[in-house]
């Protein structure tokens, strides 16, 4: 079988998970949601991030994402973030469909990371246009970043102050927030409504789940008629105790805090091994699971032909080589790690 | 644990289905369906519907209606339906959203079949009206009905052929379709586009599976761009696997009609025993896995106090009683329905 | 020249509105409403509904509606209404589409009158079905209704009561509002926001003006975000002025109700001379400028080829003839009138 | 009163149009658009443009382009255009709400004209993307531009080339038509669909029209169902006599490019004279009627004290100054310009 950093998403689902769901399957259940698994999600997920929380399970990132945008800005709204995030470029207008029409107005970013300022800008130059402009109305950044790099909880925290200054709400997209926790080394609660987060969308299908992600709201009255938004949106399970039988075995007892450390120390020894081979140049921080590395053209095709799996990044340009992708999971093994390594040094002809 | 004939949706997953999903979770697999299960699955369909079809995973039987009526109407398309069908009250404004604001266009039915002259007579309006009126689109059929009644493949074909004659598409709700096959006692050819359906949303939760439906096109033309939609409702998983294993399970080596015959005989000794509570009405034709029947209100009463699961009909009205629905399932025990009837003569005071 | 009774909108702009848009056309002005007639506009309008208003201009009655009814109803909402109104039959689905999907539940009623009892009757299916059902948002009524009656006050009270006592807002479609305020001979205050109406549409067009309504909010909080809405629908005009001074002229010195009482007491000469005709059937009480009239097939035909312009009305069946809508205008002659009783009496061969 | 370089839109109407509106002004005229003038406007375009055309009047520029776009893009698909062209910036996300959620891909300009290469980009990385990605749909581009240049009709011919290669459609957003045309000096013809456009939201108001804007289809089977979407957005008029007659009375006897002419020659004497002010500084070409200059902020100041009325441009950033934007139309005077530049000379302190 071919080694795959493609992505975290090609793994299948961890033990802990599969057995859970399988011990949900039994006996009637109340269905939509009225049932007593989810009923105990709520309660550890309020556990975990030390305040009461609504959480809605639902399928994807991308529901997760566009749902939880549709709770914070009208169709005449504005959502700032990242000029390629994941909701700009990889979810086929999802935003925009959920919520009527909102505009999401990307920004340039070094690492992924927005700032203040861009922020500031971008805001003034709406105050300027009043009712030609769409409104104001959100900031969405994703942690960990769209390339592998993680905002520090104050970086999170001052971007957060400004939007409430400015009466904007803050949403993290944490697909991978289970890496980015492990960066940070701090709780559930200090990466997101201790540095000012209003919602965050949580995800758990790249980490180890079947197919859970979560809409997670730190200020309840943000999640007036979210169940009516979701049913609408087709993504209110029948069967809920599937759904939630992931995310309790997930969050239960360190799954995914285990999952992501793994996941985070192989992307660790990969990025090391690769600043080992001079043709070789890490684009940024590897703070999470992902890796992007340079490479000679010569060196990306060697690789493919290898059978090694991951993805030329077509956002990044450069002159001197080709930028790829490389995913860790918790399922990547050491002797992947290596084989890559060794493969690439080869492939540069070092 | 009480008898349930609240839903066939408060079921657990049959075997074959939750085996099926535990072989698959096995290594790495393409994500967002180009995976080898998820071919298989196209093929299975095919093969099963004797021509080839283009058959899409999605989790919820109001996502497959909402996307499948996406296709055929445009934003200010009319959608011609029965007045109280699924996609009218039960689906929370999914189909509105994913069209765009499409306007679905009820019409009374006996036994929740709609007739050509009710839509020639509506259709005569809409032309009446000219651009004031939303654009003739499609025609949409619940297939076993809301009332547990199943159309004949001829009423379909001449639903259908009314529908070619007029430039409209016909889809079907299949949340029942395995119910109403075995009904009909006909192949799922002969049930579909052989009696003109352009579009089936295929149902499998209810019978068996975890959480998977389908869209089913058989007019390939009318599934371009079919996987945007998908994709931007957050509807494609990234492990799809896991969505397409479910669905070949249950379509492959007779299943589904196994699941289907059960629920549906269980039915059948349902409503025979009812029919011998002189105080109850059985108000439909029973065809498929659904019995409306009317009681005395101090029987309802009596019914649930005895922890009996089923639902009060709230559309249903009448001075004689209360409607009550009950749905049996690939579950259903034969001691669960020698049970009510025993417990419904005695309520009934007979 | 025909005589046109086939709607108020055949009509040209009555002379005090075309001399305000000559007098308008002078030196520049501050665009997108700064302008100095919009501001008079405001203040005219809050004198004349004795009450502090928002006013804003629009251009056709489905904006008026459909940009009232955003405000008021979540694209998952419900609006109740008559199963006839215009809002539901004539606006090519505006309502869904500025609402982002909300569904209209149309209610049957008698005279185009909708009542409490069906109100609470179809809130009480919305409750029992939860997230499943839209959410009970609004009801919308229309003065003067579409078969040309009106509410008296006290119904509008007793509507208002109850949606007050539910949570929802009360709109009025008042395209033809100035009928109905003849008629009803009380304030506009008393027909509007004393009566519970928290949003108007204003109808100018059909009683005179060359293009113009207004949608008024009586509860400035439900004005919010309205001037995005508008301009995002490409509602708000550049050159305003050109908008405002038709409703200032219209709104001012009595020309709206001098012009509505001429159509009206048309009406009333019509009515009275077609009641003489012993063929002919009124069909509701005519209490506005629109009569319905039920005429033996060959009279219709009769009256078709004299030249007379009317509507046969599509939604209105019977065996013993045809339906048709006559509608009076400001412009209407009594010669008009006399001349088509004549002609009707004829025809009917009486 | 000031002299006002504000904007086009604070002009009033000119004497042929307000001479057309007044004469449309009699008698009873088939609503919806089935009277005459509205016919005959069909014709003049088609004269004019030199083929049959379907033209459609609507009443604002953002109706015009928003509702041209609806008929181009699905509601998963991409436009691209300039990244501050004026449906990016100033329409409040009407397209966005027309398409139901189109994605606009902004892309930077030199002088706001788009160029080949950058589209060949962009599109590649739709392509590497897929189903993740929305489907390129159209390009939109702005003539004259948003700073007042204008692209060559050789540069649209290439742009279309490229458009009809991949699939797309070509939509000009013509707000500035005939300043553009009178720059180029050839047919509206050959700058239009004889270039490749396949649909222009052709302006009026701004040079000279009360309230008309117009979407002209140059391929008639995009026109499919466009009035629908015009009356389902409330910009359908019942009165369009009055629309028809103001783009009649533009668009006849040279109207248009008469007062397009001279707002261009008074834009080329107000950047004459500021170029010979050593402080200011022109930053694009000068080829229709809007001049961007760069003035100290002390200059800037003193103007506007002086009550000349223009605006800061918020979206040119700049060390040395402020960048204001003066606008020229048919009623500019040249004593205007020459007051401007006297002013302009001393404010600057030379």
């Amino acid at each position: 079988m071919a080694i795959n950093f493609g992505s975290d998403n090609v793994t299948p689902a961890c033990d802990a998970v599969m057995r859970a769901v399988n011990a949900a399957n039994s006996g009637t259940a109340v269905s939509y949601g009225g049932d007593e698994l989810t009923a105990q999600l709520t309660r550890r997920a309020s556990e975990l991030f030390e305040t009461e929380v609504a959480i809605y399970p639902v399928t994807t990132g991308t529901a997760a994402n566009a749902l939880a945008l549709s709770q914070l800005a009208a169709p005449f709204g504005a959502i700032y973030c990242y000029e390629a995030a994941h909701i700009v470029t990889d979810e086929c207008g999802a935003p925009e469909f959920f919520t009527g029409g909102a505009k999401l107005i990307g920004l340039p970013a070094a690492d992924g990371k927005i700032t203040p300022a861009q922020l500031i800008h971008a805001l003034s130059i709406a105050e300027d246009m009043g009712v030609h402009h769409v409104k104001p109305a959100a900031i969405s950044i994703t942690q960990a970043t769209e390339w592998g790099t993680v905002y520090g909880n104050d970086e999170v925290a001052t971007l957060a102050g400004l939007a409430k200054e400015r009466g904007l709400r803050l949403h993290m997209d944490g697909a991978r927030f289970a890496n980015a926790l492990v960066h940070l080394q701090c709780s559930a609660a200090e990466a997101t409504w201790k540095s000012g987060i209003d919602v965050l969308s949580l995800g758990a299908t790249k980490n180890g789940a079947l197919c859970a992600e979560a809409v997670v709201f730190f200020d309840l009255s943000l999640a007036a008629d979210f169940e009516r938004r979701r049913k609408r949106a087709g993504h209110l399970w029948s069967k809920m105790r599937f759904l939630s039988a992931q995310l309790l075995a997930y969050l239960g007892e360190d799954v995914w805090l285990q999952n992501a450390r793994h996941a985070n120390a192989m992307a660790q020894a990969l990025a090391q091994g690769l600043r080992s081979v001079s043709a070789a140049h890490v684009l940024h921080p590897v703070q999470a699971n992902e890796i992007f590395v340079e490479l000679p053209r010569s060196a990306v095709e060697a690789l493919e032909s290898a059978a090694f799996k991951f993805y030329r990044w077509p956002l990044y340009q450069s002159d001197r080589g080709i930028a790829i992708r490389l995913v860790t999971s918790y399922m990547t093994q050491e002797s992947d790690v290596e084989a890559f390594i060794v493969a690439a040094r080869r492939a540069s002809g070092v």
